[in-house]
């Protein structure tokens, strides 16, 4: 009896939606959440980006084609305005990979160079391998150990539901042909940043800085890792023979594509939702993150389909050349962090197309309740409060140093990393059934973000509370 | 009351496994069948086939290093007796296949020639694409709406524990490179004769007699199946490019390899195991067909570790050549159908490494008891008792026309024909677990048949007795 009382005095003590929102635009967002969860989440969009478009490496003439399909996409839909900002990159493309094993035996590995890697001469360089456990094993290896070979390094990722498992187990990508560089090999091969024991190799891009040498760099499937690892437990030296074919040019220039649901009461204020456009070359780039432009297109139109504005503006940004290095958000940071204190809030697409199970943000301390509020109406689609912290989605991430509030929707990637950066994915990976899900949280988050009776604090205000809660 | 009474009497008069073979023979067949259990089913034996071999088209020179594999292992094992077979066959090999889409978008296709697909002319080819659903649809095409086009045919493998799918989707890569030349096309692309949706082409053999012309001919995965069907969904015309490089010779002489454990009291009386030692080209050919060697082998290794020979000889065959035309099978067929009366049965393990779910045989209705009672010693693994029917297995069909009796342990096929002639084809595919019970129930097939009281009457009686229930 006393803890029915508790119950209930905590109940009627409890933070309410209704603190937050008025009942019409709480009835709009479940009207939202819905009217979303009988539709596909997009699954349209995605498949007409897949099959007209297909794969689209940022910098090719697929890149070009992509961004016309946007454009023609949002005008369609009705937006209130579309436009495009440029964004300038390097840009890289492969010609063909070859990697096999010539001794002991002769085998031909699955493999995939790794996005900037040089061209090795023509003809290929042939080697004996040596193998490390991880890029921290390479890192203290003496140089005489690694000379004139070529480096593999076997580290495996681990599977996780939040990805967690990519973190460490790429840097032997990100970092492994400046590394081997450095200690005088003369190539680099790694096991693939994936979880499938499917004999797909996983390309991905490194991280350099301009003028670092860098080593022909690929990745080979896990089958292949597997192998090369029994065949160097056989005891006698492995030798490989890799040739990478591939170019570079010094500039393209692309756009990000930004469509845009005009605010009724504050057009000024803009909650941005994000995807990229791009994808690499080998698949057709359907869950990287042709789902992404799915969901937050749906969550757009469902938004469009509304009888009434919200009152701060919503932005739908199709980000370019994200898979090459974000250059697509490095572009929209750049163009518009003088103005981020308009900006309610960023929040990206780009973990495949699996269910979102948790809401966390980087907001002002005054608006977490905000949060917590949306939260709420997030709750029937299986979403729970997580923590008080975000990055927004990789495209974001430029933005962070200038203070732009970002919330995550943080999706279940339990099996995205068997198919990312890999020519497995493709269309029949998405369930239209998750990606409605999806849909729905977006919607509901751009609707209840553009009426928060609080802006997140963009800009100097976050960065301010930051640095005093570091001192 | 009465009901159990009637189950006891029907209990006694049952038949008994003791009416047929001796207690120690049982007790053998038992201990075989428990020792099987905690072992791995031969799982070292295929480790090393695909490790140190790797992919052995026949025909190739890992053709050569598989047989001179096979034998040392065979004599490794001490066999009491172990030699080489000659098979000789026109050999085919790849260098390269290239589809891709050119119109109304340029995506490149997984794809791989099928085999025995000549090459098309340097450059390629490129035209229009017609659809068809099957090849009955194909049959009944007008010329007029073939000619000069790339045939397309889309039918789709229904996924099965018996495999029955593959039979009717078959005919599309068997035939149709063949009825498409009659029509005038200039191509032929196929989607994959497979189950899964990840993206590998499933390559195999096409069945034509010598001086038919063929087409250049190709599978596409099934993703790409499903992306070339929305394409021409589209309703713009679709345009091919396809360019395949591959060579012939007129004659390759490998060997099918033997070894024998010889009998005790009958050693000219043979219980013949068989699996095949080559593969495809693009994977190691793990399940297909390492694992039987695997599971042959390893029943082998159990019979000869017991303190006894069998009565009867037992033969583990390791065919040459069978994925390219079963050559293998019918030298071996051609070399001693004439010496069938001694042929006590022929078994191939050539499906995989799903476990057995159930025994089928092709005997002398006086042999069926036999086969009865075998299967009561292989209920404990789970193996029901079948139709009284069998094919022995692919390299055994050309010994049928001869009266061979062979029997069928039927393998769970669920995912078999996802891997099924792919790069995919690895050794990861394989459960140590499912190899056992298959090894398990080899060894205890061919132990009680080497001990049966009876033949099972191949050769002429065999023939006869299907003549006579034919009249």
């Amino acid at each position: 009896m006393r803890l029915i009382l508790l119950l209930v005095v905590l109940g009627l003590s409890a933070p309410l939606s209704a603190d937050y929102f008025s009942d019409e635009d709480l009835a709009i967002a479940r009207e939202l959440r819905e009217r979303a969860l009988v539709r596909d989440g997009g699954f349209d969009v995605v498949e007409d980006l897949t099959t007209r478009v297909g794969p689209r490496l940022a910098g090719t003439e697929a890149d070009a084609r992509a961004v016309a399909w946007a454009v023609e996409l949002l005008n369609g839909l009705g937006f209130d305005r579309v436009w495009k900002e440029p964004v300038t990159f390097p840009t890289w493309s492969r010609n063909f990979e070859r990697v096999r094993v010539t001794s002991p035996v002769e085998q031909r590995m699955e493999a995939l160079a790794i996005g900037y890697s040089p061209a090795t001469p023509e003809g290929g360089i042939e080697a004996e391998v040596v193998m490390f456990d991880d890029l921290d094993a390479l890192l203290n290896a003496e140089p005489e150990d690694v000379a004139g070979r070529i480096v593999f390094i076997r580290n495996r990722m681990e599977r996780s539901r939040d990805g967690s498992g990519y973190g460490p187990a790429v840097q032997a990508r990100s970092r492994g042909a400046i590394v081997a560089a450095e200690k005088g090999a003369v190539g680099v091969i790694i096991r693939s940043i994936g979880t499938s024991t499917n004999r797909f190799a996983h390309t991905g891009g490194m991280r350099f800085d301009l003028g670092q040498r860098r080593l022909p760099a690929a990745a080979i499937s896990n089958p292949d890792a597997d192998q090369l690892e029994r065949l160097i437990a056989l005891g006698e030296p492995v030798r490989l023979h890799m040739e990478i074919d591939a170019q570079k040019t010094e500039a393209y220039t692309s756009h990000n594509v930004i469509a845009e649901i005009t605010g009724a009461t504050s057009p000024e204020k803009i909650v941005a939702l994000g995807a990229h456009l791009d994808s690499w070359d080998v698949g057709t780039g359907a869950l990287d993150d042709g789902a992404g432009i799915a969901i937050i297109t749906e969550a757009g139109r469902l938004i469009l389909d509304l009888d009434r504005r919200p009152d701060r503006s919503i932005h739908l940004i199709f980000f370019a050349a994200e898979e090459v290095g974000l250059w697509g958000g490095r572009a929209w940071a750049e163009a518009h962090h003088q103005n981020f204190e308009n900006l309610q809030l960023g929040a990206e697409s780009d973990f495949g197309a699996g269910q979102i199970y948790e809401i966390g943000a980087r907001v002002l301390d005054e608006a977490w309740p905000v949060i917590e509020a949306i939260q709420r109406e997030l709750a029937p689609l299986g979403i729970d409060l997580g923590r008080r912290q975000a990055s927004g989605g990789p495209d974001f991430l430029p933005s962070l140093p200038h203070g732009l509030a970002v919330v995550d929707l943080r999706q279940d990637g339990t099996t995205y990393f068997d198919y990312h950066h890999t020519e497995n994915d493709t269309l029949d990976k998405i369930d239209p059934v998750d990606l409605a899900q999806n849909a729905a949280a977006y919607a509901v988050l751009a609707w209840l973000a553009a009426q928060s009776p609080v802006d997140f604090g963009s800009g100097p205000a976050l960065l301010e509370q930051e640095r005093s809660r570091a001192q």
